[in-house]
């Protein structure tokens, strides 16, 4: 490939990627009815920047970013050594987002799509990956909506290859695992793939377009669950599930999520990637719900992942 | 060394361990004066076990827990590779405890004393070593608590050696440091030591004697600043500030915090290990206190500690 053509795909992503930032703020804004994005753009001192949008005390919303960044640098030893790569230079240009819904019945979720290229010191791409997923946390098992959210996904992967949907899912499973309490998961999944480099069957078009094709099917798989459950009462004991369950997010985001974890360690933007902190959250010790009750329904398919389509 | 002399030392320092958590728990329970120590006893698969004491919802405390445990196993992949250590089996004894108070004009505090050793297949010890400390989390601050505080403890180290305390009080502010926040601390400090081997200079007894001194401060460390901030009035300001700075804590431990880490990574217990994260805690978008603010002058001496003896 030339590097005309590097170019070209390279900026095809970034401007995908923006163009997905603005479809889904704005699909979240008109959700919300009330509460706007606020927008920090920000430079990194190494190469590139990023525009974090955050959106607080909406109607449905009480905590929720989303965020892109294209961002390079130089290749350091940290790198090396836990992403097991070679190279100069980097490139990463994605968007993650995280939502934490007011009421305990609309699920919190996540989703992350990003590109990462490596170069050597003549600036030609020595190595290129797609990574990215988007999973479901719900506070209240609704099976319809695992249903729903699921098939999203799994119709956008059977596009693309027919045992995609699969793998990508038994990933997610394995992934978002909270190892430290018997691998209770932090919700019902969904998608998740890391480093798929393009072949000579799969190339640089197929992942791109696979990613786009994953990164527009979020607005299908979670808005309509927003809607169906944005009206249900709820408690102080729905409440205080919500912040229990809230407190297994941020463990796993802050013990094993890799793109945090590594975030942090390479000055990260800080702000930016803790944005996925829920906003209230409560540790109790040895918690656990009443065995048999909706809290355990939830709980029992987080420990055992089921299939959902 | 003989082994029985061994097993002697192990036994004294067991026994001190356990002594400790009385003392501790039963001081606590008193400046309380409402809530009482729940107890777990728990035992681990591959050997010994704990004590786990729990204490919520006092007049004081909103959340604490004292615990110890007396564990062995033997040497994992992971130990010889995190630890640098070799041999075959291990034993750690020790007592670690967390107190977050329900008033933010009462700091939360964090101590933690212990006991390592390395047994070669014939059981006799290669290498041990002792670690521990002491360190203050305040939401406030009052320079004469920073002051008695530190003074507890430089005068126990003053006892045992004149440039422990400068060496370990620097070793806390390095150590207690959210790296991915600019090096903010979470608190004011203390001490910290770590792998401090017996030589012929301080032996075995010597750093027995040094965790036991430092372990008999704690009462008289923290008690009093208890007792004169305890019925100072606060709001929701003050709450909200709180709920902030321990949202740092949980940064600290679960991001930063080694033995945190090391014990949640080695199937620990996985409850007696996080009860030293907050009961309630909050999350905002790059929050900042407003300059010149009693919020921020807490936050400026994170960000640069000071000397305070």
């Amino acid at each position: 490939m030339q590097k005309g053509d590097n170019k070209l795909f390279r900026e095809k992503w970034i401007k995908f990627i923006h163009q997905l930032q603005d479809d889904i703020c704005n699909a979240l804004e008109s959700a919300d009815g009330k509460a706007k994005f606020i927008e920090d753009a920000w430079k990194r001192e190494e190469g590139g920047g990023g525009i974090t949008r955050v959106i607080t005390n909406g109607n449905i919303f009480e905590k929720g970013g989303v965020n892109t960044s294209a961002v390079s640098g130089k290749v350091t030893d940290l790198m090396r050594s836990q992403l097991k790569i070679s190279g100069d230079k980097w490139f990463a240009c994605g968007l993650s987002l995280v939502l934490h819904p007011v009421n305990p019945y609309v699920p919190t979720v996540h989703c992350n799509y990003r590109m990462f290229e490596l170069y050597d010191d003549g600036n030609n791409v020595t190595d290129r990956w797609f990574g990215g997923g988007t999973d479901l946390t719900p506070y209240y098992l609704f099976e319809e909506d695992a249903k729903h959210f699921h098939h999203t996904y799994k119709n956008t992967c059977d596009q693309f290859d027919a045992v995609f949907y699969k793998e990508f899912k038994a990933e997610c499973d394995k992934y978002f695992a909270n190892t430290h309490r018997n691998s209770e998961r932090r919700g019902i999944g969904g998608i998740f793939y890391d480093q798929q480099r393009p072949d000579e069957k799969k190339d640089l078009a197929f992942w791109m377009n696979f990613g786009m094709g994953c990164g527009n099917a979020f607005i299908p798989s979670y808005i309509p669950i927003i809607e169906k459950r944005k009206n249900i009462l709820y408690g102080e004991k729905e409440k205080h599930w919500q912040e229990i369950r809230r407190g297994r997010y941020v463990e796993f985001n802050l013990i094993h999520d890799r793109g945090t974890i590594f975030g942090l360690k390479t000055n990260g933007r800080t702000e930016s990637i803790l944005m996925s902190l829920p906003p209230t959250v409560k540790f109790e010790y040895n918690y656990q719900p009443v065995p048999g009750s909706e809290e355990d329904k939830l709980l029992q398919v987080c420990l055992k992942p089921r299939e959902w389509v």
